[in-house]
């Protein structure tokens, strides 16, 4: 059932032993709504806990620096940013069934929660959990402000992509002015790139290929690269907007290889193409402009399909 | 002498025949500035033109779109964005001792209008621009706001550079609402690529040096990769950042071979370093963050004295 800001923020003020989901391969908007929310039910004295099915990556390592060590039975369970159970990942299968409340911004959120508070107008799960926290009365300190500012800014390509609007810009001001750490925010995570990162970038460019007069391209990203450039999963953050960033490409593809031989596939659209429309030829989605999707196809016969599903959207 | 917004708008409102200056090399602030006090004083029904020492780059050649054909005498001169009359460049250079009013936001600005509104801590000269515009009780139109948030999204990074403030989100949250034209504008100013830009950005990477455990990196652009990329000038904006964004670095230096042969010098710093004091080696200045410089020292002498006041800087 879906629901509103208001009987969010109700729902969650009258429960207590709240236990809080971030997706698998977490990014900055899972992981900064759920310690936004840690952080504001511990203002409200509620015994609460984040949990992930994967690592915290490192950049991300500062956001849970407020957090207490707890244990208990979970009376209640919210998960954030998480569009369907499988995102959840295997860790955290057992959860994935008795979810009371999902907040999200995913327009294809399953509703596989209990209630559901979606916008999918909002650039990031943050926006919501900005407004689902103020409705619960809680103030915004500087350590809130700087997971939800952490959302925001990582889900929005730090507003430079097309889901940003004047309500993203507006509590980016109101988050600013309650103390967000942004400068320093800013600089980690869209003004610092490690010296594996620039030789994996330059390696993933060597492998360009473009299609229907350069308004497709696709690049690879394969399991020998990580290694020779030594660069770790945590370094490979916006490499899938790479090709899509190229002057006349309408739809960019990258294509990983993943340890088992598999690959994962991100989508990205300018103005014309549905990312998730084209992801659907291997079963995934996500949102107009940015999708995902996974197969065991060969490489050649993905891309075959990719471009396939990627030139029907072109007409 | 400086003066208040207030009396800004109130010059600007008492003449006519204004003639709007921007400086040489322009960039998205000093356009975008020009270009919105020009449609505002349309608004005011003014005669008013905008000239630039050097021809607009193509990506900003929308700001000129509702540019009217005009040709007088002026009798009030507007710089904006301009530090300095040796700015203006050598085309100008007729203007440059008779400017009655700067609005600008460098620290450094040289105090040479008959009378200046100066304010460095706003990211973008186009905040100043805002403020006097409403200030001049103009409505701010479409147009107008495209042209304030090319100059506020270029000076701040797209909202990422520590320039930023509350301030600069509340003014980009007013003017995408007054119907800024924001998704096409950051889609192509930070989100597109030519394929040379790629190119040569490789190449660039590719003649990185560091000094001082990594705190230092510097890189050159040379007159070959230009040649053998087919880059045109206005495709090289933002690799003078390159070197700073690489972890670790605090100073990162570019050196851009002229036609001359000459270098064009820009630095870029992080926490600790004054990159205004180390271009005043060459006799350059700017920002406490980016500054630049020129020389006609051969390469390696240039390197040599700008690693030197490098590390005075981060002693």
């Amino acid at each position: 059932m879906r629901i509103t800001i208001q009987q969010a923020a109700q729902r969650l003020l009258s429960q207590d032993r709240i236990l809080i989901l971030s997706h698998k391969s977490p990014d900055g908007d899972t992981l900064g709504s759920a310690y936004a929310l840690l952080y504001a039910l511990y203002a409200q004295n509620k015994t609460a806990q984040v949990i992930c099915g994967d690592p915290i990556p490192p950049q991300f390592a500062y956001l849970s620096d407020g957090e207490k060590n707890v244990s208990f039975e979970p009376s209640f369970i919210v998960a954030v940013d998480v569009a369907s159970r499988e995102l959840l990942g295997k860790a955290l299968s057992d959860y994935a069934l008795r979810v009371d409340l999902c907040i999200d911004h995913h327009r294809m959120n399953e509703g596989y929660a209990k209630e559901t508070l979606v916008d999918d107008q909002a650039a990031a799960a943050c926006e919501l959990l900005y407004a689902v926290i103020r409705e619960m009365d809680v103030p915004i300190t500087g350590r809130i402000a700087s997971c939800l500012y952490t959302g925001i800014a990582t889900d929005s390509g730090c507003f430079k992509y097309p889901n940003t609007t004047a309500r993203t810009h507006q509590i980016a001001a109101d988050l600013i002015e309650a103390g967000a750490d942004y400068v320093r925010i800013n600089r980690e995570l869209f003004d610092t790139k490690s010296r594996a990162r620039i030789e994996i970038e330059k390696q993933v460019l060597d492998t360009l290929s473009f299609a229907e007069n350069g308004r497709i391209a696709w690049a690879c990203i394969t399991q020998e690269m990580l290694h020779n450039t030594g660069a770790q999963e945590s370094e490979l953050e916006g490499l899938a907007a790479l090709p899509r960033m190229i002057e006349g490409v309408e739809v960019g593809i990258t294509l990983r290889e993943q340890q088992d031989g598999k690959y994962k596939i991100s989508v990205r659209t300018a103005q014309k193409a549905d990312a998730a429309a084209i992801c659907a030829v291997f079963g995934g989605g996500g949102h107009l402009r940015a999708a995902g999707c996974r197969t065991a196809c060969p490489y050649e016969e993905a891309v075959e399909k990719l471009l396939a599903a990627a030139k029907k959207e072109l007409e």
